[in-house]
Order: structure tokens, then sequence, then C-alpha cells
């Protein structure tokens, strides 16, 4: 029995889930019940990390509870701590991701994560806990590996975003810094059904540990062809370089063809929600970007409505994430692993959600070659 | 636009393939248009590689020349060999499965592997052949070290099977249980679409590098929902112990609903001819573990057909597979990551098939929660 389904399964409904869903014509998606901007624009992120893992979101005690059980969390094994200036070195070339898919494995692997087929769904959150709580600090100790510096301990006493910014730079940030890294990564735990989420469920499906499923998440959002990449963006923003090339530059690249980083999403038919929150974010602070960005913004929807009308493309979320990370200081070489920073706990929801279904996933495939069995000729 | 699919997506056509098929009314296999058991008869690993990879069987001068193009590839990269022993120590827990996922995403990092999104066809394959290439390398070196013993340099002058025995023990093997182990290994290259090559395909679609996509499969093929472990089907036969034994024990384990590790394949409805080929291999060796096997497979087969008539229940590839490793002197910890060894070869062709395509495989889920937006209560 063969089902024809659209290349790539576009729209194949492949599990229900509760975690949330993306509603492209409204510009609207939600993290289980609540607007996922409104969480970021009212919670924190361990606040938002409960609702995910837990199902509901914590009252004043439970949340404070809950953040000191992650930040307990964040303080690497011995044997992970071992391995990373090898895995800096050897990432050097390929990039923070491949770093991150390295030293996570080492992770699940040094805390004994077994499958999640063998575990109860207490472990199993345990397992996931860690894994989210330690991205963070494996992917600062590989940043500053990576630039001769030495990593920075966890400090507990400090949230989520903070800590993360602190380890990166071994400095306390400013705390409208970590509340904007604060809300950009609560805005980007989850976005409804993607390849890396894909990824990570197809593994849980086997019933694989948490870190196998991860890495499958990572390895995915790794690819070009995934989406976001905020540091593309900001690049763009830099080769316009002034107001007054703007119109050259976009209309020169819209008519031969290339997209414009930064533009169109392929669910959204209106603004990205996450889009509207950033920029919002990034006027907050102001100064002579954030005007570029806006500028450039105003004139490329110009441009795109009147070279390619009735394509709705509009910012999507890397035009301002990428905004915003530099305006907070964050390196430009971790945009995307801090992007990571939020998915993992997106990632890790989705593959509890999966452990609890007992079905493999597993797909067919049409053989189209020459018809078998052709006899095999001698060596 | 949703389109209703059966759960886990079984028989869903998710891709066009000329890699090969499966037929399970029939018993047999085949890779591209050759049956896979008569090239396992026939051919060498590096000769199926070949074809796997490069579309066509080698003639003797393309396959000689194939061979040691890959054999110069089994040696390790510096950062990855000073990596091993802190992933060994890392992995000692959670097993060889996730020391193999960490070293080879290292690997790949430390060898500069790029995505393939960004990368010509020929460079794709590069990168697959080494992936192929230092997988027994790792797997060899990461066991030794659990064991306390120092890693053994790969030897060119061997074929990919006998160098892989010559790693693990630090001896030579007997030239028949190298050409055992090579028939084994062509045999699992590949077989059908199954979740870990699915993974490996979904990371692919995103166009993310080889490595990316490897630790994808791998850590699909560590669930224990994905099939096989040839040790598990050992271990049956160990705690039978006894011919006299196999009758009470098997019916005690079938009417209380068990599963007969080694016994039953969700495809096939026959026998599965890997195991037939394994059978007659074992039997070439002889001696008291496969008289033992052969007794438990008749007895069982008996058993299952009177308590489970018309459900064609046959040993499957694990069980002669576990016996004729063993007979070969493999460690059974090794068992599932020989498996891998054999299986990395299928991953890597797919994922070059998969990323010749440019459509990223991004299924959709259906929210099923309490309708949102539920205002977000104060924290």
């Amino acid at each position: 029995m063969t089902a024809q389904v659209p290349r790539g399964l576009a729209g194949v409904v492949v599990t229900e889930t509760v975690l949330g869903d993306v509603r492209g014509r409204e510009g609207f998606y939600h993290y289980r019940e609540y607007s996922a901007v409104e969480l970021a624009a009212t919670r924190t992120f361990e606040d938002v990390w409960h609702l995910m893992l837990e199902g509901s979101l914590p009252s004043a005690a439970e949340g404070a509870s809950f953040a000191r059980r992650v930040a307990a969390l964040r303080t690497l094994p011995d044997d992970v701590r071992a391995a990373l200036p090898a895995i800096a070195r050897a990432s050097a070339a390929s990039g923070p991701m491949s770093g991150l898919r390295t030293a996570l494995s080492l992770t699940g692997a040094a805390a004994g994560f077994r499958p999640v087929y063998d575990l109860t769904a207490d472990e199993r959150r345990e397992d996931a806990l860690l894994a989210g709580a330690v991205v963070p600090t494996l992917l600062a100790a590989l940043y500053r590996l990576g630039q001769g510096l030495e990593p920075v301990e966890p400090r507990a006493d400090l949230g989520h975003a903070a800590n993360y910014l602190y380890m990166l730079s071994g400095r306390e940030p400013a705390p409208e810094h970590a509340r904007a890294v604060e809300r950009y990564l609560i805005s980007t735990i989850d976005h409804g059904f993607n390849a890396s989420t894909f990824a990570g469920r197809v593994i849980a499906s086997t019933g694989a540990d948490v870190a196998a499923c991860l890495v499958g998440g990572i390895a995915a959002l790794s690819g070009p062809l995934h989406g976001g990449a905020p540091s593309r963006a900001l690049d763009t923003l830099d080769a316009i370089g002034t107001p007054e090339r703007i119109q050259s530059w976009v209309r020169e690249r819209v008519l031969a063809g290339d997209r414009i980083m930064g533009f169109g999403h392929p669910v959204y038919r209106t603004e990205d929600p996450r889009s509207r929150m950033l920029r919002e974010i990034a006027l907050g602070f102001g100064g002579p970007l954030v005007e570029f960005a806006v500028e450039v913004e105003r004139q490329v929807e110009a441009i795109l409505a009147e070279l390619k009308p009735g394509r709705e493309l509009h910012t999507n979320v890397e035009f301002y994430a990428g905004v915003v990370m530099e305006q907070c200081g964050l390196p430009r070489a971790m945009f995307t692993p801090t992007f990571a920073v939020a998915r993992v706990v997106g990632w890790t929801a989705n593959i509890l959600e999966q452990a609890a279904d007992s079905k493999i996933i597993r797909p067919a495939a049409r053989y189209v070659g020459p018809p078998p069995p052709v006899p095999v000729p001698a060596a």
C-alpha cells in the first residue's frame, strides 16, 4: 500500500501535537495555548521552558524552583570539559554548529543518557532539561576556546539569557541587553513543524536517547535550506552600506532573480510576528544600525511589492534578530548558535511528545532504477 | 492543504530512488539492479561500495584503484585522535554508538566538511568516501581505548573488512573470518527505506554537511525500535542454554506475549535472504554454537507456526549475524557498531541521492491542544 503525497511531504500531517502551531495567514504563532510573542513580552525564558516541558506556566514559586533546577544543570561533565579544546580546534573551519553537534553528542554520552524507550517520562524530562541547560555553556566555551580565551564558568545566580551572554564575554551583560536576548530566545523556542524538529522526532520515534535526537535537530538546523541565518541579513545591510545605495543594490539583485536575505517566509503571508517584536526592541535601543535597517526594510518592501506583486514579502525573523543581537554585543558567528540555544528547548519538548508515542516513523521509497536482478558480472 | 496518511508514514512514498529495494513477499532485496546476496557472494566490499556511490560495479582495474583510494582515507585527523580518549571515557556507560556518533561528528568537522548544498557532486562524494572509510578506524580505536589498549593504526594493504578486524584485535585475521565478515558487511550496506536512512535523508534535504546527515543516521540506528541488534539474538541463545530447554523457554515467552529476539521482520513474509546466507556461512565454520543455533531455529519456527499460525515468523538478519560475528571473534559489544560499518556506506549513497534533489523534507503537524490565544497570566 502506498500513498501519493506532495514532494517533500509538504502539508502531510505526520503527527498531532499540543505544543503549538503557526497560523501563516494571521501572522500568529503560539506555544500550547498562549501567544508566543505575548509570552516573550511578559515571562522569563525559564517560565516558557517550564510551559513547554511541564505543560503549564509555573506559579511564581514553581518558576523560581524550576529556574534553580535548570541553573544547577549548566556545569559540564569533566570528560566534556577535557575534550572541548580538541572539539574547538576541529570545528574552527566548519563552524560552531558542528562544534555544538559534537559537544552535545559527547555530553549526552558523558551524562549517561539512555534510550528514551527504556526511560520513564520523568527520566526523559531530566535528560531533556540537562541538554537544554548545557547548550549555552557548550557554545560559550567553544567560542572562547576558538578565540584563544579560557572558558568562563556558568553563574547560577543569572537567568538563562544573562548567563549565556556572561559566559560568552566574561562580563555581566547590561540588564536591557540580557532582556532583549531573552525575549528573542523565548520567541524562537518553537515555530511549528520544521525540518530540524522533524529530524529530532524521527530519531525519537526509534526510541534513541535525547542527545541522539538533538544532534539530528542541530544537524538539520545547520543546513542552508532549513531557513534562518540571522547573520546573513546583517551581511546584506553591510553590503548595501548606505541609504542612497539601497535602490540600485536591491533592484539589481531582485531583477537577477536573487533572494534578498531577511525577507520572505514559507508560511507567513503577513508580517512575521517575530519581526514586529524584534523591530520594536531594536528601536528601543536606537542608533544608526536600526535606523538604516528600518530604511532598508521600507524600501525593499516597496521594491518587492512593485517587482513581485502579490507575493507579500516582508521581513522575516532573521532581519531584526541580527540587528538586535548586534546591538546586544553578540559576535556575528554566534547568531545561528544562539538560535539553537532557544530551539533546543522546543526540540526537547517535541522529542518528549514523540517518545510518548510508540510508532516508528518509517516511510517508503519507490525504486525507479533498472529492473533487478541483473546477473553480477565477474570482477 | 493537508494529506491524510497512515501513522508513522507507513507505506508513504517520500522519494524515488535508484539505490535498491526490498521485495518482502519474494524474500529478495537488491542494490541498484543486482541481488545483494549475489554481490556478497562474489564481490569485495569495496566493489559494492563503488557500485553504491559511483553507480556501477567497477572493472578489476577500477576496483583496485577505488580500494586504494578509500584505504588511503582510513587515517584519522590529529584533532580527532587527540579527542578519542575523552570520547571513549565519556561513552563508556552509554555505549559505542554514542561514541561513534560523537567521533564521526568530530571527524566531519576536522576534515572541514561543508554543507552539501555548497558542494559539487564530486566534492560531496569525496566527503562521503572519507566518512565511510574512517568509521571502522573510529570504532576500533574507541573499542581499544575502552579496553585500556592503544589504538592500532589502519593498514592500507588489507581490505576494508580485514583491516577492521585487524584494528580491533591488533592481529591479522584469518582469511576465512575476514571474508565472512566482509560478506556480512556487504549484505547490510542497505536495506530499503528505514528510519536511519530516512533521518539521514531528512537532514540531507536541508543541505547540511555529510557528517551532519550521518550522525542523524547513527542516532536513529541507536534507537531500540529501529530493529536490529545482533547481540540480542545471541543473548537469547545464551539464555536458553541447552537444547532440552528450548521448548519450555520459548513456549513460556511466546505465551507471555514476548518477542523472541532474532525472529520476525516487518517486511519479509518469507525467510530473510540475509539469514539464509549467514546460516550457510556459519555452517561452513561449524561447531557447537551453530549446531545449537540451527536447533533453536528449527524448534522456534515450529513453535511460532503452532502458536502464531499464519504469521510466517522466521529468523531475521540478527540471528545468524550474531553467530557469524561470534565465530569470527568480534566482541559482542561491537555487533551493532559493525552493522554501522556497513550501513554508513548505504547512508552516504542515500545522502548523495537526496542532496541532488533541492526540495526540503518538511511535513506538518496538527495542533490538537486548547484553542489559543489564552491570555498569559501574570508571573
